[in-house]
């Protein structure tokens, strides 16, 4: 049974621009991330888009929808950034009922070294194996169904609705 | 409610000793690795010894049976030399029947920049915490139970005994 | 002898500010690059100032100059951005003329993994200890006079002004 | 202007081996290094062997010997194992005097996170630009005359004759 990732960009994949001085995308690094975690699950990587999820509109939304409806896996890991996570994982569950979508992220690009990306790599691709179907975020070795969870953005971390 | 870390050492906390030139055990990084992942679960972290896991005899591995059943967690994750990994998970899956444990390793050390320890750490972090109760090894991407998996030296990843 | 080493930021030392995705300065990465390279000379570090070169203004290099001439050393070097290094260097040329002062950079941060700062450092203080008094420019593993280099920003590298 | 770049393996080159969980050589990782640095000296990087320094014979120096002869270049850089680095240093020194040679090493594998080879290797292109013919040993960010140097193995660094 394979697993389908899709990249949308976000902080996990930007890079550094060394002519610029500025941050930006260029191939994403989730093949060498399953490379480094000696990854051997049947895994399909395909790039939707290189965004910044501050940048995301309803059509980007669709667009991921729509993939996750068309593809024959029944388990989705979805990379994205970490501003927007919870609003594209509300659209893709009124959408999507009958697979295991699990959304991730990075706090830092994996392309630095305190990178917390390849934490939640494996732990996205953990839980969407162990899951019943539904759409879940993935981050801080947590994971939350898609209605009960919101970026802290004062601190940086993911919490539960009911959490202060 | 809290998930327990149980260290024994193995590759995942190996480090070189540059008066040596050889490869020996400082302290765990487990720690170090949760803050990487920027982890917040509530993880309690035991160092039960810190060995090579092809120096672990039967008193070693009562040692981490009797810590399994001690602990009041009934989540357990355990950093585990990848050698004899699977030989540990039968011992523990002797005498524990009533708590999800899920054994973890890396195939390069933490400290070296291509490790997969990190992503190994967030996948037995996320699937001890999605499991039924019993012992499973987590590698490369994957879970096994304790009694379908080994540790294929020839090309040095964990595959079920039916698969050849 | 004692070495003077005089931080002014630049890319060197920014580092990614997780909470708003942006670059930023915190403190100086200098001694732990100096632990890093086992650097057994005696050298003092002093912080000047923390901002991106394209920031600075005369104010800011009057600032380095009178640290140049006050401080007892005679070997100085000065971490500084790479986009307004060539200027500094010339205002420096202009005030002091009997110490050695090299300045250096890097055009990755060097808490990101592909930094090229900890190779410029051990330049650096490589090229201060033996070159005769003058005010010199450590890039690209290349040492130049500060009357005859540029940085070429097409292609992000420092060349003498004669070099296409 | 060329420089020369010899290899002859060390903890510079050295690698994690994961299959046997032990350390060995791959292919040298100097032109990687000169790359991270973004060197742009005319640098000819020639492996003449890959060995643990302690495992040099009288016939392997005799061998960097003749390649320092041989070659074009007046400007040579050598990695080496910092264990016998001085022993082949006054080798050298007996057999080349027009040319300017500049030993370096490691005491942490450049693949690993920690190492101090990027610094070394920075330092050691700067002193051979700028220093005299002779052969010299550049580590810990000092350059050693040849006749003038040790390696002090109870804290791992190198020092004059004449300190304690």
């Amino acid at each position: 049974m394979s697993l389908r990732v899709f990249v949308t960009g976000g902080t996990f994949d930007k890079e550094y621009d060394e002519l610029t001085g500025t941050l930006h995308f260029e191939a994403t690094h989730v093949e060498e991330m399953l490379r480094r975690g000696r990854c051997m699950l049947d895994v399909n990587v395909e790039v939707l888009m290189m965004i910044d999820s501050l940048e995301m509109k309803e059509s980007h939304r669709h667009r991921i929808v729509d993939a996750c409806v068309a593809c024959t896996e029944t388990q989705i890991v979805i990379t994205h950034g970490t501003d927007t996570m919870v609003e594209t994982a509300t659209v893709i569950a009124a959408a999507v009922t009958t697979k295991t979508i699990v959304l991730t992220g990075a706090m830092v690009p994996y392309a630095f070294g305190s990178s917390d990306g390849l934490f939640n790599l494996g732990s996205a691709l953990s839980f969407v194996q162990a899951l019943a179907p539904g759409v879940y975020v993935a981050m801080n070795g947590r994971c939350f169904r898609w209605d009960d969870v919101r970026k802290n953005r004062d601190v940086g971390v993911f919490e539960p609705l009911g959490e202060a």
